[in-house]
């Protein structure tokens, strides 16, 4: 972690240094919780309600938003303040852990045909198969033994983890970043079943990931039948998220961990897919859609609701139902108790049996 | 993609030719969808409801099922008419997009013990490891970085993709094909746990997978404790799909993306498990049982139903739960009014109370 | 396998050896099931139900619990009489099966940096690579592919097999095994959204897993985003299992397949997550929680608590409601056949509405 001053930082977040007027020139050398942070570290307040631990803190200087400046100068401390504290921790995180950029280059044990096209600045690890026909873009940095399928193409600045897996024919955008164990463009699920035979549909479509999807770990996305699956610029991903051939994302979209989008979904623009939510094939979410954890969408949602529960409903309804779930068995016992006081007093019918 | 002349594809779908007499010397090079084919594809239309596109689309010509014959003739197109037409979709696309063929033979790269016992055709891509013992079959194909433990077996036409692990002794009959990132043959989930201590035990039974079996991507299927886990014939399993140890199932399943199946489950032949639908351990599915998406099924479950819900009951069943559940807190209202309506007219009687 | 007399195994499982005076000079050469064990291998029952399987058994002796002795003694066999017969399987096992040992010393294909630190006695398969500065303990074992980040740090014992990812900063305990597959220390899933644009915050904490603790197939545990993501001592992590960034499980948890945990949860000792079980992020399961199989636990419980359902409960009310649900639609009709019967003899009241 690289030294820097609190006012160069400050440049870098452009922010706002206030509460001590010389404080510019001193050294910060991380950052850290409010907990965590020791007196060489900035810290940052997000909200008003963790004041007592900021007030506490050791942290050198703390990062706040605008609305919190004049609650944080009470604390002594030089401050940044920022109009978004959460993008300028992540920005001061970027300054004092500066991703790890593996060698430029070719790493000799690599496998790459003679016709690969690459771009400049490129870092080719350990081990890594190209097959034939790619097309890296500048920057691109890949990791020990990831394999690349033949004829992908793969935009500039993408990184690719150890050990990822791209299939034939898929295509990266720029600064596309994919963690280990992924596998992208795999067969999807597709066969012709015939007197319970199941005859493989050859899967022949591809995938695109546009411009800024991040995957995580273990992620898998299938490539199309025919024509292609599709993830929207700037879709972030999770670890172990499954999503099913020729489906197609918006942009901007977040798909939390565990997430399973079966075939030919299709997803609009900024929708949330919260951990463990799933969804049927061939239906569609509007934008900015949000889905619960652990809920599973079996019909098409409109733009801008948000829904919960298996089968998905909307968020208010299922709320209702998980509060009165609970008292269910308890309204057994009370509808018998009104058929027998009512049956007391009425020409005498049988109540439907309750074992 | 290669040209064909209609009259081949036609002889290689056993359909008949219609529409056009001399349509049979006519050059196709693909298979699109209605909307993506262009005028030297071939499309399909599967149901009449899609008749509209059909009527529009571009395509030289198309694969129509024999009650859509009559139908179809109206598009004044040449008709590959044929039994099955989905089935007849994926003889097509094999004629298009052959599956890639790796080059015939060993990569100087791969690592196999001089006992190993190797077929004729096969391919074996760029670091392999193959551990000793192991027996590969005629036209074995390999991709890059699989991991092949000790004493396996593969039978002809084995297919693993990159990256593929085989645990020890996994034996895969002819013509399994199993994606990167999936794991056949790891420990299964055992302990002996003796006052909060968990005691590993040994999982030393094996994983067979007969033949036709297709395992997706990051799918992971253990090993037995003792004895074996076995996959039946022609079965199917998705992506992410996790099969613990001592699971058997028949032939023809399918586990679609995401399926979780407890250790020592029993599945009968042609059982379908729908997306992210999970299954207790030590209990057993009949045949053709269908597990919908995301239910969870803790007791045997006989042949031939159908079951949802978790925990999963008969589909009628969870349809009318699922109808009445939105409408549970209305009850509760109306109890309580009928409640108070009685109350009016008898002997006071506390209500439970409703906070 | 090799051979063992009977006397050696009863003192390698502090077993009293029981039923024939001269059967320690017997020799055995394996283990079953009740079922499936010949002449010549060892069987065992742990409870009476199973005693019929036992009687008919080919195996030349059995693994019984005290409390079975006399029951068992009638089935004219020599006995094993062990305090906990499961732990005893688990040792039998790894008489009969010693876990494989690679071959001792650094494969020449391995890529390990000047300055790593080798223990005694390792051994590192083909194709693995190390970043810069890791410390790996005695008898450490790493199988082909496997990748490990730069500045981790292994103890003595640890066994990674084929494939296995570290990321940078990782720490392993003694003896922790880590299957296929699995990738710990991926960046955790954390962004600084601006309108619709997810900044990535990086995630520069680390992943420590202590001593003992076994981590199935295709499993992710993200490294933190500050601090550390922690797995207590002696925890059993199966296949498919997602940790989330800055979890923190106490000692001795045991988590099922497809598990998963979302951020910052805090996890106490002895906490048991059954198969596809979930969790939100920011709350706490305390000690010797245990959660029901498919299950979301979406606000802090309490040690000592058994839950269910989603949202998960208390087991019991769990029990209760999914005994009621089925009746739901009984209900309303008992319910509207109340209201007319009331209706009937009262001044006249519209119902509410039942499509």
């Amino acid at each position: 972690m690289a030294k820097v001053k609190l006012g160069e930082l400050a440049a870098k977040l452009e922010a706002e240094l206030a509460g001590e007027l010389e404080a510019g020139e001193l050294e910060v050398g991380g950052l850290g919780s409010l907990a965590q942070a020791g007196p060489e570290d900035v810290s940052f307040l997000h909200q008003a309600a963790h004041r007592e631990a900021a007030a506490k803190s050791r942290a050198a200087a703390l990062i706040v938003p605008r609305q919190l400046r004049e609650l944080a100068l009470s604390f002594g401390r030089p401050l940044l303040v920022v109009g978004h504290s959460q993008l300028a921790v992540a920005k001061a995180l970027a300054v004092f852990h500066p991703p790890h950029q593996g060698p430029r280059g070719v790493h000799p044990t690599a496998i790459l045909p003679p016709g690969t096209t690459l771009g400049s600045g490129i870092s080719i690890g350990p081990y890594v198969v190209v097959g034939e026909g790619c097309i890296l873009g500048d920057g691109v940095q890949i990791e020990a033994h990831a394999v690349i399928g033949r004829f992908c193409r793969l935009g500039d600045e993408v990184r690719l983890h150890a050990g990822v897996v791209l299939y034939d024919g898929v295509e990266l955008g720029d600064r596309v970043e994919i963690h280990s164990g992924s596998v992208i463009g795999s067969d999807g699920f597709g066969y012709a079943s015939v007197r319970g035979v199941h005859h493989k549909i050859p899967q022949v479509g591809r995938v695109v990931l546009e411009d800024d999807v991040e995957v995580g770990a273990c992620t898998t996305i299938d490539r199309a039948a025919l024509d292609e699956t599709r993830i929207g610029a700037g879709t972030k991903i999770d670890n172990q998220v499954q999503v099913g051939h020729n489906v197609t994302t918006g942009k901007g979209c977040i798909l939390c961990g565990q997430v399973g989008i079966a075939g030919s979904a299709r997803i609009g623009d900024h929708v949330v897919m919260a951990g463990g939510a799933g969804m049927s094939g061939h239906i569609e979410l509007g934008d900015r859609v949000q889905v619960a954890a652990a809920s599973v969408v079996l019909q098409s949602v409109e733009a801008d609701q948000k829904v919960a529960g298996v089968p998905a409903g909307s968020i208010q309804d299922w709320r209702r139902q998980v509060t009165a779930l609970p008292r269910l068995s308890e309204l057994l016992r009370r509808v018998r108790k009104l058929e027998k006081a009512l049956a007391g007093r009425e020409p005498r019918e049988e109540a439907e049996g309750e074992s």
